[in-house]
């Protein structure tokens, strides 16, 4: 079953999971000015520590549910630019996880065309293809059952969000140990554990 | 690298990652009559819907340090048993997890020497091979590391639980797929997707 060998059913994964640079991204592009960065960052910086952690960041985001962004959302972002592991972001390292913010945020209204503020199983599958994955509508459906607690078989922009970091953390862990691209690795126990625990908040 | 071929590098993975049973657990025996439980129930059950959820646990539970049990930790922990993925457990699951929550305890204190409330990368070493798991150093510095925001090479009880709920986790995905018992497993690109993702919080 896991034979290693090539076959139509292992999708392929992207080289690059967020193109910068494309049509889709460009009604969100990054703000034109650093003042922009500068004005949100001393917003969110309640505490003015010049740092900004990831409760800061859920007290500045709400969803169109009218939530505050998920614990797991803001730890996540935070820690995909916190390069110090501190657990906070100076202003710099916000500008980067701004950028992001704003092209999840551009990929999701694209893909919510009721404009609902939540994406439904077949939208999901279209902003992945999107961002280059061909995943399987069983996969594409244990995506959206897992963020779906309450049964509503849709994802709002948060859980989306946590999705596509899950996603591209994975999907980087799997492709430096993929160097033939041949869509599957051979790994031990513990180097399995070790990517999995990595990549999990 | 990884050429999936047996090698002494590559640790065994237990086949019961938590031995109900056994000299270490005798002292954290289950309550011995269902009453505790459904007294420890009622208490936390703070809205008195016949449900916990992650944040009534969570004000029910400190650390050593004086600080609430993580966010992770208790969604980890009500995950464990939530069968019916509401988010919440019932006073039936419940009653599982606390038996595993003084499991855990039981572990804890025991590796903890100094009884100071956290256990060091030795001692975590120590009962991570108490549970089974024959770890190398390096693995266990990792897992000190990426627990140990503020650099003090020391692991919290909600720490540590969430260390262990998600080995497990993972050795079970890991298992299922390593039906030969090789210590290593070829696995394709979606299907290691689906389960960092499952196993994820």
């Amino acid at each position: 079953m896991y034979s290693g060998e090539g076959s139509e059913d292992i999708p392929a994964y992207p080289v690059q999971v967020y193109p910068v640079e494309g049509p889709r991204y460009g009604q969100y592009a990054p703000p034109s000015s650093n003042s922009e960065v500068q004005q949100w960052f001393a917003a969110v910086d309640k505490d003015r520590s010049g740092k900004i952690n990831a409760k800061e960041l859920q007290a500045a985001l709400i969803n169109a549910q009218g939530n505050h962004f998920s614990d797991t959302c803001c730890q996540l972002m935070i820690g995909m630019f916190d390069k110090e592991k501190t657990g906070m972001v100076d202003v710099n390292e916000f500008e980067q996880l701004y950028i992001y913010i704003n092209q999840w945020l551009g990929v999701f209204r694209t893909y919510d065309r009721d404009q609902s503020g939540a994406i439904e199983e077949q939208e999901l599958g279209q902003a992945l293809q999107q961002m280059g994955f061909r995943f399987s509508p069983s996969f594409v459906k244990q995506l959206i059952n897992r963020s779906d607690l309450e049964n509503h078989h849709k994802m709002s922009v948060d859980q989306f969000i946590v999705v596509c970091v899950q996603i591209q953390r994975f999907t980087e862990a799997f492709r430096v140990r993929d160097q033939q691209m041949q869509g599957s690795i051979t790994i031990g126990f513990e180097e399995f554990l070790g990517v999995a625990l990595e990549a999990s908040v």
